[in-house]
């Protein structure tokens, strides 16, 4: 099995992000002082990074900037289809349902659940909203492993049961609950206020010295 | 100017969603050992956060936890307000403008814009949306410093140097592009897509031995 410090797994998304940017105007190379200013981490953390990726960089050019994304896609196995279910057809839901793009990394949601009875039935990007009354067989009779959790604070946990008693190993949690869940099944909790809070200090301290020290 | 690292600064907002589920339930004290369990990070890290924050623990029964989550308000500056335009209207943009809790942490949307004709006049959470082409003087006119960014691709740049250009000098930004802007501005990218790379690795990975090495 492959192995490289949470720190620099966690770094891979932006890679990726920048990457695929650059690669989108042309772009064929970039260096590691280039990835080291735009991520504003030190330099010889991007070469260890690349290291630990098995990247080797040219003199001069620095690395392959398509060899590079491959690298992250094959490391996080973006090149195989993940099914998923979004559990949760409210707005937040309907946007994660109808992202564009999310095919691009693997990712093909299957199917949108919902309580609502006015919204059973209707459909949310090309699929037809689904009773989360039926939520466990629907994960055992397609074998879903990951669901996309956007419903309401209250049925959180409850329905986080359902899912990893019928066999889920992964839950992208949209809530902003702390789920319990057993060893073995994943959970990665999107805290979208995160980004926010970020934003906010930096503005009440506009003015002042640079916010942070470095890493 | 209060100063903490950039590290440590990240592990605010999980620290903060920790700290109010726990508050949510009745628990009043927290330890060490327990954030460093839930995060997943090691227990001096914890103790090291602790002590930029200035927030010191009682013997045997570790941080007050309303304490603690008061003071990372406080370093956050999530007991001001800061009010932001969302711009772009569609489903990511709609479930921001009416995600409930946002006002808790001191973030108040005041207004929503579109450039969709059929969208422009109706009504998103409350909000009138208007003509992405008001989007300057809004900003002037409301002396908005923050925009929450959810517009398609091709038109992100654009909007962002207009945004800029009227006074804005922070930037959540929900597109996947790779916004250029001048010193002063701060963007903060919100990669949707980061959190499903690390749930897909480890669902590659299911089985085999632990997926990461430690931090």
């Amino acid at each position: 099995m492959e192995s490289i410090s949470k720190a620099a797994f966690r770094r891979l998304p932006r890679y990726h992000q920048i990457l695929s940017a650059y690669e989108a105007v042309g772009r064929e190379y970039i260096s590691s002082r280039e990835l080291s200013e735009i991520l504003e981490i030190n330099e010889t953390l991007v070469r260890k990074d690349m290291a630990d990726l098995k990247i080797r960089g040219k003199q001069n050019q620095g690395y392959s900037i398509s060899a590079l994304r491959l690298r992250i896609e094959e490391f996080l196995g973006l090149q195989e289809i993940t099914e998923a279910l979004v559990v949760g057809g409210g707005h937040l839901g309907t946007a994660l349902a109808t992202y564009p793009g999310f095919e691009h990394y693997g990712l093909k949601i299957v199917g949108v659940l919902d309580s609502d009875p006015e919204k059973i039935g209707t459909r949310i990007g090309g699929h037809q909203v689904v009773s989360v009354a039926r939520l466990a067989s629907i994960i055992q009779k397609k074998n879903i492993k990951l669901i996309i959790l956007t419903v309401p604070r209250d049925v959180a946990k409850e329905l986080t049961e359902v899912a990893v008693n019928a066999g889920v190993l992964a839950i992208w949690n949209f809530t902003p609950c702390e789920l319990n869940v057993p060893a073995g099944v994943k959970v990665r909790n999107e805290q979208i206020i995160g980004g926010f809070m970020a934003l906010s200090h930096y503005l009440k301290n506009v003015g002042g010295a640079a916010e942070e020290n470095g890493d």
